[in-house]
């Protein structure tokens, strides 16, 4: 890959970047929780869910890059604080988006893992502000890019010092309408062979539909990605935003209960 | 999906199509071989090798709808007499493509499984011709086809009188480039979701590179795919097509013992 | 561009190819007329019309490549009957589509343009056909089809001895979903630097809107192209296919005052 | 289109935004100039030859979004000092580029246009404050944007009280690769009918070949474009970025003594 330095697979081993109690490109780490922070009651309603069932970091939006100017925006230091409660009575570590690099610094107080969203990929500005921090940085990869401006965005933030980059695959935008976007799992073992930085799935907003989201969470596992972004809410007809798209907590639970023993298994017949 | 009849969900329990000693939508089925019949050698070398392996099925073409008018076209006749004695010598049931709807009575009495390609999956002519054979069709995705459009091709065949109709994900074109095509695995859940028959995946033309084939044969599994269509040849350097794709019969046998045992795990696992 | 023999810019001067009394490279063609051939009183009504308002050659499918088996196929041989009967009551040759290769030495009774659809431009038993037909061949470009994969098919149909090749641009498949699908007008100047044949353009299927016609056969003018095919109906909201798209005699009529005046102009103006 | 109010058709009559001696919406702008501003002699240099072949105004990067971070990444103030001067020179106004919201209110002291990046179209943050400014915000769209989600960035804009938005088409992003993307000329006609908003086209980004922007640069007069975004370097060979697609002062001046004619003949045969 052109021009590829610090991220290109030559440049080191295995990434292994450790939050809380798991280690992204040692463990398989899956992430869950709401699309946004609501309410007090919501987020903890879904951490306690989460947490029961066996997810390793909770995920929540306080700033939430919506298509319509009219939609709801996200609750910021609010949500933020709310996120804090939640991972003070859970002990789960917090991933949360930033879409300002004037918000970085901050954001960075409450955040375990700062997340640049599919639209902020190339927001250059951005990547340099996450690349001075000591967060670990979730980098979704633009829904419109290409394997190689996805990892010289990765080398912005490594190239000014931060070299916790986590990779997120969340779909890729086609000519197919049936699903929300289409989940490019190749991805997976292609990034393994392009770089060293751990790569997770986001099967939530690559699908876009309730029904794939457990095959596709499986079928991240076999292929051997470092793990889950999903959502999860505890009423999902009720979220303010992807109402269609979130897990119960039941639905959570049962695709768990095969995640962590497929992974096992995965490993077992590994060369 | 709109205009289906035969082929939507809702007419039938799950298709389970016989081919040989195995069965479509019920066993998990292997098909394998070279792109193209070249040989005989080359032909009865990959055979043997498949079948050793524990391929189900042998594939390989001697009809190749080639991009330019300059490059290979296959051995046609001479072609399907050469995959009629590797299937005496090696048992194995012969998939093999049709190009042509003036060929397919004829060619039919070679073929096992009759194979419509993706750049034919909306030649609607010979859609109806296959419609009137008794052949099982193996009908592959249209690399600029929706779920719905693809659905409606199988409609195309099942309307004419055969039941017996494959679905085969090979990859959607898009904006990337570093595979192929991109496998849209999720078709794979959402296929389930739309109609009763079966679909297998082809992780040689979906991804075009070697090293990628495994990890998302795998996925596939997971995923809950009916099966795999994978390119194997003996000596692949030497492949008058897609010599930079074909497994090995190492790689092949590798592959295949992880594939069994884990399709064997995922039913374990299922709910 | 790889593989290209004939079809190579570099293989002949522009070919121009007569119809009628004009000649594609040469003249700015429009094809106009209906999108299928539903009864004569409908055919013989638009092909007045478009004659009236200044169109060169009728256009209207008597096989009609539709996406579910279920809908209206076209007329076949009464279809092309009725056709012939509308050339000769107005002298306006016909350009009509072929499906299948059996059809193509009887279709080519009946047409003065073979049509090939853009779902059959990898057709190659279509292709190889054509190309042993005395007729002028008019190419779509596949929906899904690279301007490299595109010249191949033409080279094919020229390999079979049938130099005469008309390119139509009609639209890509993307991402965007206000259009049908996407124009790709750069085809045309891109095209005209790679070979030597003519090219038009197909403002109806490419955007599927009528207040896009208009202004893009306009572009298409100002961009080279040499040609239209333009969807006309008499009573559009009655049309068996196609009903939003086709224009009214009215509206084609206006859009004819502004495109003779606009290609003389353009001429005008070339250095 | 859904959630627009400030930006949809039916809010108001055509926006005319002047600039200099020009308005968009009302005449045909031609902003032209190099990619990125490398020196002092270079662009004052560019800036006299476009002044000269009647540009309307300069276009220039002082900021540049590069792919890898180890790209030039412009001269920043430097930069935008050199623009200040050169505009003194010529009398021409400045289009230049801003990428992070806290460069905003500073850069709008030298710049007549902010213009927003096509990476940057949902940059939100941005977004807000150039709506913020009092400067006349060029829009690009997307790579990989519907026209829905497009104008819905306008009405961030629009929302913050700033009414002067000015679309920018500049290809977007689709399998072919002749082509650098693909310029979706319809998107003229179809946002004149969605907003009132002007829109112009970017012929060297979208085509990013020279051979081709004559010939898309007459097709957007054609279409209806209120003007074009073109780059023009006074020595291509040596310019720091997009070297192989900038027109040289003498390629450009052919193109003006086009399109002007060309535009004045579209309004006089419009109805």
């Amino acid at each position: 890959m052109k021009n590829l330095k610090l991220a290109s697979r030559a440049a080191a081993e295995q990434t292994v970047i450790s939050v809380g109690d798991v280690a992204f490109g040692r463990d398989f780490v899956v992430m869950a929780g709401p699309c946004s922070v609501e309410s007090e009651a919501q987020t903890l309603a879904a951490a306690c869910a989460v947490k029961a069932a066996g997810a390793d970091i909770l995920r929540g939006g306080a700033f939430k890059p919506r298509t319509s100017p009219y939609s709801f925006q996200g609750l910021g230091l609010q949500g933020l604080k709310i996120l804090d409660k939640a991972r003070r009575e859970t002990g789960l570590p917090i991933v949360t988006e930033v879409l300002d690099p004037r918000d970085v610094s901050w954001v960075a107080e409450f955040a375990d893992i700062l997340q640049i969203g599919t639209r902020n990929m190339q927001n250059f500005a951005l990547l340099k502000e996450v690349g001075m921090s000591r967060r670990p940085v979730l980098l979704k990869r633009g829904m419109f890019s290409t394997l190689e401006e996805w990892l010289n965005c990765a080398e912005y933030i490594l190239s000014e010092g931060n070299p916790d980059v986590i990779l997120c695959e969340r779909g890729i935008r086609t000519f197919e309408n049936y699903t929300r976007n289409t989940l490019d799992l190749s991805a997976v073992p292609a990034i393994k062979e392009l770089t060293h930085l751990p790569i997770v799935i986001d099967p939530t907003h690559s699908t876009g539909r309730l029904s794939l989201i457990g095959p596709m969470s499986l079928a991240a596992v076999a292929s051997g990605a470092d793990g889950l972004l999903i959502e999860v809410h505890h009423d999902p007809k009720t979220a303010l935003c992807d109402a269609d798209q979130a897990l119960t907590p039941d639905l959570f639970e049962t695709l768990m209960r095969q995640l962590r023993p497929l992974h096992a298994f995965m490993r077992s017949i590994a060369d």
